[in-house]
C-alpha cells in the first residue's frame, strides 16, 4: 500500500553518498603491506557472507588501530566495494552539538533506514567520538553506548541483510565498555612497521623525491624498523616537499627518526 | 461492570505474539547436550509449579550464561511451551530511546497486564541491557533496578499465577546489584564444551558439509575440548559455507581453534 | 469547626485495611521456634508501652533479618495485634514510579494522618526499597533517608501515641546510613537454624507428606543444622509436592542440602 | 515610613513561640550532674555577653553531644532564659519536603528577621539534619552549608545583638565541613557517666520506684560507671514502669547493662 | 554619544561605599606588630604600581591568613588608602541565595564596571566562600572558579588601571584549584604570635583593664608565645570585661591558655 | 547564487581584528633567546605548509609552556605573520558566562566561518580555560573537549586551507584528555633560563636602568641560572621602576632571587 511504499522508499543511496565516501579516501588507498591486504580480504569475505548467508542476516566488523593508521579510509573503501544499494557513513562530526538523545535518535534512524533496504552497509566511524569518551574520569555517554550495543545486535527484518563496519582507536576502551562481543569480528589495522612499507608508499606518490633521492632513501630505509601511520607519513612527505632540494632527504629521515622511532 | 471489563479484557495474547516469540528462535532449538536438557527440564518443572502451586503464586527463574550461548532462544522456547494465555516478551530493543522513567512505566504496565490473566508468563530478556549497565563507572539505571526488584517480587492478585523467565550474561553483576535473591531459581546455561556438542549440531544442519567432510570432522572433533556458544557456532558454519569446497573443512577447524580455543 | 473536622476525620482505618494486612500473612504465622516467640513478645511489650507511656508518646522498633525470614508477615501480624484504630502499611510497592519527592510526600502524609489518631501503628516495610538502596555505588535516595530520619523521630501531638514497626534486610546498611539510632529498639529475626524448626513447620502444614514420609524426615532432620527462611521453606515444600510420591522425600532432602546448607 | 514600619514590625515573638520552645522540654530539665551545670553556665555567660558587649554584636555557641543527651532541650531552655524579645526555633522538622533552595531562603528569612530586633536569639537544632548529611557518600547540601556558614558570621546591623545557639551530634562532621570556626564557642554535652547521675534522675521523677526499690537501686547503682543519654534513660524508666512490680527493678538493671554498658 | 555616556557614567563610587568599607573595620586597625606593617607596606607599594605602571595595567594581590587574623579589615583598609575613584567590595554575603550563574554575572558586572573607571580597586573577600568550597568531597563551584580565573587576568581597556585585593583563609585550597598563579603577589597575614602583640592591643583599647591589672598582665605576657587572631583576641577581651573585677585578669589569662595555646 | 554568496561572504577579517591581535602583544615581541626563535621558525614553516600543501589542507600546532612564558603573544604574532585573509582569535575571555553548549556552538561557528575562506588561521588560546579545567576533581567540560577534538581534526572543504594555533599551560592535562594526537605538532615554549636572557630584555626596554646600573646588572646576571617567564620579568621591571634610584638595582636582584630562583 501507499504508506508502506513511502516508508520503504529508499532512494538509491549509493549514487547520493558516493562523494561523501570518496572524501574519506582523499589520498587514495595504497596497499603498502600485508596489514592492508588482510583488512581488505576480511572485508570482502564479510561482504560475501552478508549477501549469501541464510542464518546470519546481520554481520558486523570492527577495524581498530592506532591514530592515523588509515582506519576511516579503509572502512569507507570496503563499504564502496560492497556496492550495496544502501550505504551510510555515520560519524560524530555530523552530530557536533547534538544532545546525547539527538545522537541516539540519529543512530536509530540510520539503522532503521538500513533495515528498509534488502542489502545495506553502515560505516560507524570513530566509536570513541560517538561515545564522547574522555579518559579523565573517565566519561562517556552511556545513552550512546546502550544505543550502539542494541543497534549492533538488532537483526534486520526477515529477508534483509545488514553489514556494519565500525572503526575505533582504543580497543581496550571498547573492551572495558563491553562493546567487543557485539561484533562478529574485530580486525586489527597495524601501523607501518618496516622501512619497506615506507618505500612502497614513496614509490606510489608522484612529484615527491627524484630518482637519485629515492636511491639514497632505499638504501637507508630498506632494513629499518619504524612505527608510523599512513596519514602521518603523508604529512611528513608533505613537509619534506616544502624543504629545499638540498636538505629535504636528510630532513625527511630526521623526521622519521623523531616521529616513527626509526633508528 | 464495563470499566472492569475493559481493564481486564486481555486479548488472547498467545496468538498475537507467537510470531514475535518465534523470531527469537530463528534457527530452531538443537538439543546439543546436557546443558540444554537441564534448562529445558527446569523450565518444565517451573511451568507445572506455577500451574498447581497453592502457596507460591509467583515463580521466577533466571537463565544466565555467556554471550551467544542461546539464552534468549531458550527463554522464548520455554515460554511457548507453557501455553499460558498471557505471554509477553520484554526487551530493551523495543525501549530504545525511552527515558528511564518511560522504561519503568513500560515494565510496570507489562506486569500489571500479566496480573490480569489467570496464568501468565513474562520473559525479561537481557537484564543488563534493561538496566543500562556499563562496566566503566560502573553505571546503571537505579530506577530500572528498583522497578525490576519490586516487580520480580510482586505477587499476582489472589487466584492468579505468574511465571517470570529472565536472561542475563553477567551473573556477578546481578549479584552485586542484589537482584539474585529476587529469583526463585537461577539456572546456568553453559557454552558447548566438547567436540561432540559441535558434531551434534553439524549433524542436524542441512546443506553444510558432505558425508566425506563429516567423517573427517568427526575424527578431528570427537575428543576435543572447546568453548563456544551455539550462536557463534552457527556463525562459523555460515562462514565456512562461503569458502570453496577444497579448503572449507580446514578453514572451519582453524576458526574453531581461534574462536573456540580448540587445541 | 468544619475544616478541623475534615482534616481530623479519620475513618476507622482498621476495618478498611485489615484485608491488606492479611495479604502479607498469606500463609499464616507458624511459631516454629524461639526467634519467632522473641519478636512477638517484643512486639506485645511495645504495644503496651505505646498505650500506657506518659513520657514516650513515640515508640519505634525495627525488625531486621535475612531475605525470606518472615519479617513482613511478622510486622503485619504485630500491627494487627495492637488493634489500634489507625493502622497503615507503608511499602515501596505502592510507590512504584513515584519520584523521590512524591515518595517523601506520601510518607509525610501517612505520618501526618497517623498523628491525627489517638493511637496509631504504622508499618514501614523494606526500608532498603523505600531508600532505593543499590549496593553498587552505592546509591540511595538521600531525600527519602532524611525524610525517614525526621519522621521516625517526630513525636505525635500532645495526647496522641504512635507505634512504628519497620522491617529491613541489611542491618549494616542502615547502620552506615545512620538510621539505627532513630529506633527505640532493633529486633533481629533469625532464619530457621535447626532441623527441628523445619519439622515444626512440616507438622503444621496439611497435605504435605504422609505419616510414613514424616517419620523418615524426622529421623533425617531432627539433629541437623540448617539455614533457611520460612518463605524459602514453604517454596521448597511446594516444589516437593509436585514431584511424584516415590522420589519426593529424597528430592526435598536434596533441596535442603543445596539451599539450606544441610549436611 | 510605612514600608519600613511593615518590614520592621516584629510582633513580640516571645509570647507566640514560648509554647513551641516548651514542647522541646517535654520532660523538664533535671540537673543530674556537672555536664548540665557547665552548659547552663556557659549559656548564661553568653546571654550576658550578647547584651553588654560593645565589640561583639554577634555571639554564637554550638552544643554538641551524643544522641539522646538532651541537647535540644538544653538549647531551648537557654533561649528561654535569655528573655530576648525575638526568639526563634529553627529545625529541619518544619522544612520537611523543602527544596535545598527553599531551606536556604527560610534560614535567611529567620536571620533577617532576627536582625530587625534589638536583642534576638535563634536556636538552630540538629545541624546535620539541616545539612541533609548522610554518611554514605557522604552526601550533604552544600547550599545549606554555605548558607549556614555565611549566616553564622553575618553581624547584625549597628546597634542590634544576636545570640545563636546551635546543636549537633557529630562534632567531627562539622569539623570536616569547616563549620566549627564559625562559632564563638563549642560546648560539649556529655551523656550520664555514673550511677549517681541516674539515681539523681530517679529521685526527681514521681511514681517510678517505691522507697524499697530505690534503696536497692541506690546500693546497686551508686558506684557504677554507665553511658546513657537522659532521653534514653527516661525511655528505660518508662519501660520498667510497664513491668510488674516483682521484676521491674531487675528488668531495669538488666536494661541498663544492655544499653548503658553498666557492669 | 549618549549610549556611551550612559554606559561609562560611573558615579563617584568612593563617597557611596565608604560606609560599607568602614563597616568591615568596625574595631579600627591596631598595628600590633610586624605582620601588619608588612601587609600595609605591600599594599601601598601596589597602589603606587597601579597608578604609575606602563606595562602592567592590572595588579592583583591576595592576602591569606588564618581565621580571625584580620584579613578582611586590612583589605578594606588598603582599598580606602588608594583613594581610587572606583572602589568595590565584593563578598559572598551579598550573594546569598544567588545561583552559581547569578554569582558569575554579578562578578562579571563588578569587573566590567571597574574597567570603566581610570583607576579602580576591587576587594574580593573570602575566595573560599565565593567558590562555595566545602572540604568534604571536596565541592566547589567550577563556574565561579573559571569566572574568577578569567576576571583576575582580564586586563582593563587601554589607559585604565585596576588593583585587585583578594582575601582567603586556605592557601593550599587555592593552590590546588590553580588560582595562585593568577595573582601578581600573595601576601601572608600571620596571627599574633607573641605576648607583646597582645599587650600592644590591650594598651590601645580603652576601658579594658586598669593600670594595676595591666602591670600584672605585662609581667605575665611579655615573654610568652601565643597563637591568636586579632578578632578572637577582641572577643576574649569582651568576655573578660563581663567578668567581675576580682577574677577577670585570671579568667583572661586562662582563656589565652585555652584558645591561644599560651603556656 | 545569492544564498551562497551570503554564506560565503567573508569580510576581509584581517583588517577588522588586527587590533585585537595587537592587544595580545601589548609589550611587543623581544627575541630574548633560542626558545623564541624556535617557536617562530616552526610557525613560519607551518604557514608555508598550509599554503602549499596538496595532501594536508589542515595544519594544527600547539604552543605549550609555563604561565607567563609569552604563549599568547607568540601565537597572535605568528597568526599576524601568516597574513591569511581570515584570522580569528578564540579565547574563553569572550565566552565568560556562556553555557557549555553556547561555547561549543561559538567554537563551531568560528571554524565553520574559517572553512569559508581559502586561507584561514584560527588561534585557540588557553585550552585549559576553554575546557573549564579545574585540577580538583578534576573537572572539565566534556562537551567542549569533544567539540575541540572534532574541530581540530575536521578538514576544510576541498580547495581551502586552515592553520590552527593553540596555546596551553599544562601539557600533561591535554595528554590525559587525549587532545595531543589531534595536533600535527606540539611546540614547547620555555621560560627564560639564563641571566643572559634577562639582560637581553633589559637592553631592549627603554627608561629602565641607566648605564651604570646596567653594568652592575650585567656583572651580576651574565652567568646566572634563572627560571622566569617574560611576562613576570616585565612585571618585576615595572616594580623596580617605582623604587627610588638608590635601591632599585638591589631590589630588582632580590626579587629575581625570590621569584626566578636565582642564586
Ligand atoms: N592503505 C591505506 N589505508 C588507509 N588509508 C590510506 C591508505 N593509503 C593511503 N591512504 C590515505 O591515508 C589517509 C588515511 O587517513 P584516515 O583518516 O583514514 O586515518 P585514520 O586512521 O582514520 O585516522 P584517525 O586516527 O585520525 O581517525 C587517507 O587520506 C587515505 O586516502
Ligand atoms: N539449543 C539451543 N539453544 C538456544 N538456541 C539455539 C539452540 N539451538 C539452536 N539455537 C539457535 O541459536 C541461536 C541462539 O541465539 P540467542 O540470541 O538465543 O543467543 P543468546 O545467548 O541470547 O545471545 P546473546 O548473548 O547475544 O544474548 C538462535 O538462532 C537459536 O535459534
Ligand atoms: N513464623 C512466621 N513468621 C513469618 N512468616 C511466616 C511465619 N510462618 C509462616 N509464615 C509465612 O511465611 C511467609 C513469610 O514471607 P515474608 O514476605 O514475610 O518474608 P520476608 O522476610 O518479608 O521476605 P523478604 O525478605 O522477601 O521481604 C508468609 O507467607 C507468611 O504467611
Ligand atoms: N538535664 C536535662 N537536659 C536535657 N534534657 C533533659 C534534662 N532533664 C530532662 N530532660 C528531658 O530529656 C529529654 C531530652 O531530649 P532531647 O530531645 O533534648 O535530646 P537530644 O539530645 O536533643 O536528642 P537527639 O539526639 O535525638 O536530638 C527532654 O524530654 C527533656 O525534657
Ligand atoms: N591590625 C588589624 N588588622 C585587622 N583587623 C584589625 C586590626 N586591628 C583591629 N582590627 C579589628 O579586628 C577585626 C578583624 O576582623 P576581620 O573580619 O577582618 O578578620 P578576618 O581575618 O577577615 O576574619 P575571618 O577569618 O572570619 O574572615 C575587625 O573588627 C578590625 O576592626
Ligand atoms: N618573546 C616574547 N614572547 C612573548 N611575549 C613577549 C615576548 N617579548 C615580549 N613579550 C611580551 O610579554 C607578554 C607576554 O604575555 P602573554 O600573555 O603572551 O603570556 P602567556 O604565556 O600567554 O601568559 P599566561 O600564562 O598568563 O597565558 C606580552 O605583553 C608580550 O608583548
Ligand atoms: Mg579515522
Ligand atoms: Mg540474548
Ligand atoms: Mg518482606
Ligand atoms: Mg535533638
Ligand atoms: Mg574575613
Ligand atoms: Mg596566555
Amino acid at each position: 500500500d501507499f504508506m508502506h511504499a513511502l516508508e520503504n522508499d529508499i532512494k538509491p543511496a549509493f549514487g547520493v553518498s558516493k562523494d561523501e565516501f570518496d572524501s574519506y579516501i582523499s589520498n587514495g588507498i595504497i596497499v603498502w603491506g600485508q596489514p592492508v591486504t588482510d583488512v581488505l580480504e576480511e572485508g570482502q569475505l564479510r561482504i560475501r557472507q552478508t549477501v549469501k548467508s541464510e542464518m546470519t542476516p546481520l554481520v558486523s566488523i570492527l577495524i581498530e588501530g592506532p591514530p592515523n593508521s588509515g582506519k576511516t579510509a579503509l572502512a569507507a573503501h570496503i563499504a564502496l566495494l560492497s556496492k550495496f544499494p544502501y550505504l551510510k557513513f555515520c560519524t560524530a562530526q555530523t552530530m557536533l552539538g547534538f544532545s546525547e538523545l539527538a545522537k541516539c535518535q540519529q543512530l536509530k534512524k540510520i539503522f532503521e533506514d538500513a533495515h528498509k533496504s534488502t542489502l545495506s552497509c553502515v560505516v560507524v566511524d570513530e566509536l570513541e567520538s560517538l561515545l564522547e569518551y574522555a579518559p579523565v574520569g573517565p566519561r562517556y555517554s552511556n545513552n550512546v553506548l546502550q544505543t550502539l550495543k542494541l543497534l549492533l545486535k538488532r537483526p534486520p527484518p526477515k529477508g534483509r541483510k545488514l553489514l556494519i563496519i565500525a572503526t575505533a582507536t582504543h580497543r581496550d576502551i571498547l573492551e572495558q565498555l563491553g562493546l567487543l562481543p557485539s561484533f562478529s569480528k574485530v580486525v586489527h589495522l597495524s601501523n607501518m612497521s618496516s622501512g619497506k612499507h615506507i618505500l612502497h608508499v614513496l614509490n606510489e606518490i608522484e612529484h615527491c623525491f627524484n630518482d637519485n633521492e629515492m636511491r639514497i632513501l632505499e638504501k637507508k630505509l630498506h632494513d629499518k624498523k619504524v612505527w608510523i601511520g599512513i596519514k602521518s607519513l603523508l604529512d611528513q612527505i608533505e613537509v619534506a616537499r616544502q624543504a629545499d632540494e638540498n636538505s629535504r632527504v636528510l630532513r625527511f629521515l630526521t623526521q622519521l627518526e623523531e616521529i616513527a622511532g626509526m633508528t
